[in-house]
C-alpha cells in the first residue's frame, strides 16, 4: 500500500460538475492546476461519479440509464463526454495529458459490478464466470441506481482484479471508491476484495473512501486498506455543516498519519455546482474559508478543491497557496482539540499540534456569531517550555505570549499560530 | 372489495413444491379437492411463487435468471412447467379447468415490476411509458432477486392496472401478493396502488398478503384492502413455530371478521417439500396438528392446505373433514384467549369464541410437554348462564361441565367443546 | 380472590383532593352516594394517597414529611385529618360509617415500607426482623418520597402480610394499589407478595393496580393476581388524553371479564381540583363526557367517579344514572372496536360488544373536530342476523337500520346503540 | 482548579481493605511510602469509602447502618475504626500524620447529602435550612445505601460547602467523588456544586470523580471542573477487564493533560482483598502487571497503589520504582495508539507518545495467548527522522532500530522503547 507522507492534494470535479463533468473541463482544470497550484503541493486531478453515463446532465442520476461498457462488464468513458476514451482507450488518453503536465490522475468508482452487465450476463475477464455469478442480488446502493454489490467469491474477486488491471493500464493513480465506507461492517468483505485487487494490479494507486460518516470502530481496518476515509456525508457550503465538522474531527483526529488521512471532505470553494447555473459561488464567508482550511490543515485531513479552479477570485487564491499554512499541512503532527468552551457569549475551539521539528500549532476557532477575545494560559496547553515567539499564520504577523495566549478572532473564523522550538 | 364471510379454505403449492410446481401437480390436486374437499368448504387452488422460472426446481430462486414475460414487462407461466400456458395463453386455460371442477384458482404474485422488464426497457401497456419510469431502482426484495418495487406514479399505477387485467382475463379468483405486508409502512403507497388496481380490474378477487410479521398497528390499513395477511414469518412443521403462534393469534384476534381475517399461514400436512424427497411428510405429531387446526379454526384463521393431497392418510384426511371444526371456522365470532397459565407443570392456553346462533366455544390446549388435567371455573369463561351440555368436537363426545371445566388434554394436543344455547 | 361480575363503581378522592382530603369530604360524598347513586349500582368510597400525611394540603407530596405510623412501621389515618382514627383506631370507624350506608371502603396504598419506618428501624409485626430487613435500599418511587420497596423475603412477606391483617381489621373492602404496575416487571415479586398477603388476610377485598400504563405483555399476570390496572398513566379532563384512550382500550379489549378489567382511570367530572380552586370543574365539554362514559361502559372499565358529588349539576347526574348505559356497563361481553377511519374530514371509530342476552351493542365515536356523518354496513359488523329495530342508549331515541347504520355524531361526541335479539 | 502537571500517584485503601480499613492500616501504608516510595514521586494516601460506617467489615455495604456524624448531617470517621479522630477531631490528625511524612492525605466521598442526616431532619450548617430541604427523595445511588442526592438549590450547595470546609479544617488533600461520574448528565449540576464547593473551601484539593465508565461526550465538562475522572467501571486483578482497557484509553487519549487526566482506576497488585482473606494476592501474571503499569503510564493516567504496600515483593516494589517507566508517566506527551492488529496468531496493540525533549516512547503490547514476534516500519509511526538508538524501559537494554522495528513480546506482555531525540 502506498503510504504518503502527506495527505492528499488535488482537484475533484463533484461540487462544480455533478455527474457531468466532461473532458474539456477535466483539462482546464488540470492545466490551471500545472501552471498555479502545483509548486504548492496540489497533483491529483480526480474524476468524480458516473463519467459512463453518456446522459449525465447535472448532480442527479438517471435510473437505469444505459451506460458505456465492454465486454467484460467493465465501464467505460462515455465518449460523447470523453472524446480522448473513443475506440475503447478508456481514461488512458486523458491520464496521459494529465501526467504530461507533472500531476497525477484519479477516477471515482461505485462498490459492485453493473447491474447493467449482471442482467445482460457479461462474462467475467479471464474466467468462465459471468456477471451473474459475481453479483450480490439483494446489496444495492441506496442512492445510486448503476450496481449490484460484489459476492465475495471467485467471480467478485476477479471482476475486481479486472477493473483494477483497466485502470492500472489507463495509468490511474487515485481510486476514490464510494457506497463502501458507511455501510460497514456490511460490505466490508467486499472492501477487502478491493484492496487484494489494487495490490495485485502492478500499479501503485491512492485508495479513498466514500461516503461518510465512516465508523469510528474501523478505523484499524481503514488504515490497514485505504489511504483516506470520509468522516462525514456529503460536505457542502453550509455552516451547519462546517460546525459540526469540529466534534467529527475531535473523534478522528488520533488516526491521521503514517499514510492513512480521515477525510473532511472536499473544499467547496469558488465557482461551485456549474451544472446549474454558471454564476453559482460558494455560500461560505471568508471567514468560514479561513476556518475550514485551517480545520482540515492543522487535522491532517486531505485537500481536495471542489470548486472550478479557472474562476478563482485573489481570495481563494490566496486561501489555497498559503505557504505557512500548507506547511502546518505538511508537519503537523498529533493534532488534537484541546477544549471547547462557551466565553463571553461564543464558543471558542482550541486545537494544537506539534511539527518534527519540536514547534508547536496552536489554532483558534470562535464558532460563535460574534467577533471576540479568547484568552487561556500556556499551562492549558503544556506548552510552559516553549519559546513564545508566536506567528499567527494567516496574516504572517508576530504575537508575543507570556503565560497566556489572547486572541480576538471573528465569527465562525480561525486564527492560527506558530511556536517554533 | 369481496367479503367472504368465511375465511378462505383451499390449497397452496408451495409446501410441497416450492418454486417448482407444475401443472400437472396443480391438477391433480385440483381433482382431488373436487372429488373429496369441495363438500366441506374447500375451493381454492393456488399457484404459488415462480410460475414464470423456467429452470426453479425447488424451493430456492436463481438469482437473475431469465423469467417468462411478455413485451409489456408482465410475466406469464412458464411453457415448460404450464403447458396450457403455451402461445400467450397464460394461465387462462388452467384457471378454466378449475372452475369447470367447481374451484376457484389463484396465483401469487410479488410486489412491483420485474427487473428483466426494467433492465430490457420495456413499455407499460396502455402509455407511452415504461417499466424505467415506473420502478424504484432503490426498492428491491431482500429475499427474492425478481422484482423492483413500483413507483407511486403514473407509470406505476399503470403497470398493476396492466396486469390485474391479464389476470381477469385468466380468470383468476385470488392473489397472494407478497413482499408487502412485513415492509410496510414503506411499501404503503405500493399496497394502494395494488388495491386500486385490483378494484378497477373488473373481476373480484380474494387479496392475500404476505410475507409477515403483519404490524399490528397498520392492521386498520390491511382490513381496509385486502382480506387476508400473514400475521407470522413462514410457518412450517416445527413446534417452537405452533407455539410462537398462540400470542400472535391473541394479538390479532380481535381484527378477524367480517371479510378480513389475520392469516396464521398453512398448514404443512401430509406430504410436504416434494421438490426435495417424495417421502417427506409433515414433522408434526397427530396431537401438534389438531392443536393447529383447532386455533386456526377458532380464531377463523383461512385454511389452506399446504401438501399433496393425493398422498394424504385417513387421519389427515379426518383433520380436515371433521364438520363440527369446519363449522367452528364457519360460525367463530369474538374469538379470544381466555387465559394462558402454568398448571401441574403444563402450559394451557384457554380460547372461548361465541357463534351467531348464541352457543359458545371452549378450546383447551395443552403448550406442555406431558399430557395434563386442567380444571378451571364456568365463572372465568363468563359462560354462567350457559347450558352446560357440551360436546367434544374432535370426537363427538359429550360432556357435562356444572361450575367447573375438566379437561385431560395430551402433550402438544387440544380438546375443544361446544356448548348450544 | 373476589370475581366481582361487574366492573368496580365508585368515587375516590384524588380528582377533587388530591393528597389532602378529609374525613368530612369522605363522608359527604359517602351520604351523597348512598342516597343518590347506590341504587344504581355504584357502591364503593375510596380514600386516595397519603391519608398518613398530617400536612398535606393539595396534590404535591412534602418529601420527607412526618408521618402517621405505629409501632411497626404501619401507616395510619393522620388524626387532623380523619378525627374518628384517634386513639389507634385507624380507618375502622370510617369503615364502619361507610358501610352502614350500605356501601363499600376502599384506601390506597403504596408498594413498600415507610423509609420512616426503615429509619427508625421499627420491628415488623409478629416476627423478629425490623424494617431494614424488608426494605430495599435502592428501590423507590420516583414521584413519591415515601416509601422503599419491599424485599421478596420472610420479613417483606410479614411486613405485607401485617398491613393487610391491619386492612381486614379495618374492614377494608378495596385496595388500590401504587407504583405497582408500570414498573412491572421489576416490582413482579413484590405484586406477588401482596398478592399472598391480600389472599391471607382473611377478608375479601378488590385490588386495584396503579399507576399505568400497564405492560401488555403482563396481562395473565394482572388477571391473575388483581381485578382492575391502570392501563394509562393519570388521566384527566383533557381531550388528547380521551382521543389516546380509544388506542390503550382497543389494545386492552380482550382483557376484560370474569372480575378482572382493565382500568381507564377516574371520571374527572364535576368539581374537581378542590384542593386549589372550590371554582374548578371539569375542562371537558358534555360530549366529550358522553365519549368517556360510553368508551369506559362498552368496555367494561372500572368507572370511578373524581368529582365532589355535592356539586354535581343535572347534566353530570344524568351522565351517570343512565340506566340504559349502565346496563351496557354491566352486560357488554366481547367488546372491540370494529375499525377506525377518516370520513369526510373528521375520524370515526366504531366499537361493538354483545351481551348476555344475545343483543349487540354498537358505539360510535366522532374523535374529530366537526360534528359529522358517518355510515357503515351491518355486514362490517357482522351482525347481518340481527333484528334491526336499535335504540340509542344517551338519548332513548329508537332508530331503524336494514343494511347500513347511519348516524350524525356531534364532534368529540359519541352514540351507542343497542339491538335486542 | 489545581493542575497538577503529572497525574496524580498514591495509595488507595479500596482493593485491599474494602468499606472497612482502619487508621492503623492507613498508617502502616503511609509509612512505608514513607520511607520506600516517596522519592519516585509518591504522595497521595486516600481513605476510601465507608469510613464513617462503624461496623463495616469488607467490601460489601450493611444497608441502613447507622453512621457517625455531627449535628450538622457531615459524617465523621468512626472512632471505633479511626481512634485519633475521637472527641470530633475527624480526620485532622490522621491528615496531621501523614503530612508529617511528606506526604499527601484523600478521602472518598459520596455523591449527595446522608439519608441519615435527612431523616432526622438535620440543620445544614450557617443556615437556617434542614437536610430535607438539600435532598432529592428520588436520587439514590444504585449500589450504595448512604446518600440522597442533593438538590441545586441553596441548601444543597450549603451543605456541599459545609463539608469542604470541614474537610479543609481537616487538610484533605484529595476528593474522590463516587457515584458522580457513569451518571451524567443527571447528575451535572451535582457535579458543578461541587466543583464551587472546592473552589470556596481555600484550600486546594485534587478532584477524582468515579465511578466509570465516564461518558466521552461530556469530556469537556471533567476537563473544566475534575483533575481525574474514570474511564471505567471498577478496575480488578482479570485479563478481561486489562485487554477492555485498550479501547477505553484509545478513546480518551486526547484528553489527557494540563492537569485532568482519564482514570483507568487502581492499580490491584500485591496483596488484595485482604478483608476476606490475608493469602490473597492479586491473579494477574507479572507481564500482565507490566502491561498494566506500561499503559497507565503511557497514558497519563493516575497511579494508584491498590495493594498492601508493606506485604510487596521484589518484582511488585520494581514494577513501581523504574525510573524509566515513570519518567515516561510524567513526561509522556501527545500519546495515542497507532495500530492495533493480528499477526502471528497474536493481537498486538502499538502506542507511541512524545516527550518534552523531542524524544519518542513506543510501547508494544502483546494481547494475544502466546509469546510473539511484532515488526514494523518506522514509517507506520511516522519517526523517520529520529534517532534510532532507543532504550527498552523495563529491561534497559539497548536496541538499534533502522527502517523498522521488531520486538519479541510474551503473552499479555509488553516492551516500551524510548528514542531519545
Amino acid at each position: 500500500m502506498l503510504r504518503p507522507q502527506v495527505a492528499p492534494m488535488g482537484w475533484n470535479s463533484w461540487d462544480c460538475y455533478g455527474a457531468a463533468v466532461t473532458e474539456k473541463e477535466v483539462r482546464q482544470n488540470a492545466e490551471f492546476m500545472a501552471t498555479n497550484l502545483k509548486k504548492y503541493g496540489w497533483e491529483y486531478i480526480v474524476v468524480d461519479i458516473q463519467w459512463y453515463e453518456p446522459g449525465a446532465t447535472n448532480h442527479e442520476y438517471r435510473p437505469f440509464a444505459d451506460l458505456c461498457m465492454d465486454e467484460y462488464g467493465r465501464l467505460l468513458p462515455a465518449p460523447n463526454r470523453f472524446p480522448s476514451a473513443a475506440d475503447g482507450k478508456g481514461f488512458a488518453p486523458l491520464a496521459d495529458y494529465v501526467h504530461s503536465l507533472g500531476l497525477k490522475f484519479g477516477i471515482h468508482i461505485m462498490r459492485g459490478i453493473p447491474r447493467q452487465a449482471v442482467h445482460r450476463n457479461c462474462p467475467v475477464l479471464g474466467t468462465d464466470k459471468t456477471a451473474r455469478d459475481a453479483a450480490r442480488f439483494n446489496s444495492i446502493c441506496v442512492w445510486n441506481p448503476d450496481m449490484y454489490g460484489a459476492k465475495a467469491n471467485d467471480a467478485g474477486q476477479a471482476y475486481y482484479d479486472s477493473i483494477f488491471q483497466l485502470y492500472a493500464q489507463w495509468g490511474v493513480d487515485y481510486i476514490k471508491c464510494d457506497d463502501i465506507c458507511r455501510e460497514l461492517p456490511h460490505e466490508e468483505e467486499e472492501l477487502l476484495m478491493i484492496s487484494r485487487a489494487l495490490e495485485n494490479c502492478g500499479r501503485g494507486m491512492i485508495l479513498s473512501l466514500s461516503p461518510g460518516p465512516a465508523l469510528l470502530e474501523k478505523a484499524e481496518l481503514y488504515k490497514q486498506v485505504a489511504n483516506m476515509w470520509r468522516i462525514t456525508d456529503d460536505f457542502w457550503d453550509d455552516w451547519k455543516l462546517l460546525y459540526a465538522m469540529f466534534e467529527r474531527a475531535e473523534k478522528w483526529s488520533i488516526h491521521a498519519g503514517a499514510g492513512h488521512y480521515p477525510d473532511a471532505d472536499m473544499l467547496p470553494i469558488g465557482p461551485i455546482r456549474q451544472d446549474y447555473d454558471k454564476n453559482n459561488r460558494t455560500a461560505f464567508t471568508e471567514d468560514e474559508q479561513i476556518t475550514m482550511m485551517t480545520l482540515w490543515s492543522i487535522m491532517r485531513s486531505p485537500l481536495i478543491i471542489g470548486g472550478e479552479m479557472t474562476g478563482f477570485d485573489e481570495f481563494t487564491m490566496n486561501l489555497i497557496t498559503n505557504e505557512r499554512i500548507l506547511r502546518m499541512h505538511r508537519n503537523s503532527r498529533n493534532a488534537r482539540q484541546v477544549f471547547r468552551r462557551c466565553s463571553g457569549g461564543n464558543e471558542f475551539v482550541v486545537w494544537t499540534a506539534g511539527d518534527c521539528e519540536g514547534g508547536a500549532y496552536i489554532a483558534v476557532f470562535n464558532a460563535g456569531s460574534e467577533s471576540g477575545q479568547i484568552a487561556f494560559s500556556m499551562e492549558e496547553l503544556e506548552l510552559n517550555g516553549q519559546d513564545h515567539n508566536a506567528t499567527e499564520l494567516w496574516s504572517g504577523e508576530s504575537a508575543e505570549f507570556r503565560e497566556s495566549i489572547s486572541a480576538e478572532v471573528p465569527a465562525h473564523g480561525a486564527k492560527v499560530f506558530y511556536i517554533a522550538n
